[in-house]
């Protein structure tokens, strides 16, 4: 594909719509359940946390990882994002606007000002 | 705040930079090391899977969740989607450039063709 | 009870035991079916993971967890090794012999003459 | 081997013995770090419950797995058990004791008077 399709130009919408497509073109959707879901979120979570699993923090500097292992962690991103995104359209969520709310939240929860010297 | 902030609306790189935002504003930088950023990612998910512990699929259709649970379940997509912004934001990763070429590799993978009758 | 009831004294069928007749006499069987129980082992892993989030791996030295600290651990631990003999009793696996056929194979992958100097 | 190894047989404190000197003969307890094992701990956890990913409760029964699901599936369980027994060794935890006494806090909030009719 020619088009441009980047954090800056592609929507949340439209990354949805992209794995709504995908998932319909297969009949996918009987297996995509919320339970079936919430598994499959954890299961690549966890397949990205064994890239960290036997150093220290400071071992996995962007810089020390080989292009191989990036591109690695790359698709693994995109594996968890493409599940949450069937999750949402599942369950009718939209995750922008449920992102906000959270940070809504969370301002409260952890007020900027006890963290500003 | 009064702006429209759905998933019609917000590109990925705003939704990034929200999570930016906040971070930094608590200096919570520190800690947001790819390692500790998939532990979290995968905690996170481990609590949404908490929501379908124990029924069968069929009874987590949508319709039979009560309100309460709903929304526990959009703010813990939220929480997996904000630390998976915050991992893309501290490696450097184009999550809907991610989710694109995962597809490319997944067309060849499950070509289209052989699931339709 | 008065018992000894310690890793000494204890083998392994006897702590499958114990969480079978305790699951039993609730008549909890019926969901602890091995898909849930296979999410509830990852789920309880998870929040034993929670406890060692956002620090490097030297500020978790047993020596800096404080009691509380190690109670919750030992306590997280229990509940993972519980959902575990379950599944092994729902499923009908010998847990000893499972790890022990599984270190015949890891002593053929990661042969012991190639980590001595 | 020929000696019997099977749950009636062996002692938690044995098969924690096998899981100590399988890592020390490679000089593996520097990785084996209290964080770095409670990922490995979820990571081996996810990978079972990728085995039941997309399909309902009652296509999981027991009959219904082939005899190459359930030796994967018996050798998942080993990776699990290996990680949690190195856990308990690293921190200095009594896994039959900590079983034990989680127990002992159950029959409090689930009284088994309450189960039955």
């Amino acid at each position: 594909m020619s088009e441009v399709r980047n954090d800056r130009t592609v929507t949340v919408a439209a990354l949805k719509e992209r794995v709504k497509e995908f998932t319909d073109a297969r009949n996918w959707g009987g297996g995509h359940r919320p339970k079936n879901l919430a598994m499959s979120i954890t299961i690549e979570a966890a397949e990205l946390m064994e890239h960290f699993q036997w150093l220290d923090n400071d071992d996995y500097q962007v810089d020390r990882l080989t292009p191989e292992q990036r591109e690695a962690i790359r698709l693994e991103v995109a594996d968890i994002a493409i599940y949450l995104l069937s999750f949402c359209n599942q369950v009718g969520i939209d995750l922008a606007q449920a992102v906000h709310d959270k940070y809504d939240i969370n301002e409260k929860r952890f007020p900027v000002e006890s963290y500003r010297k």
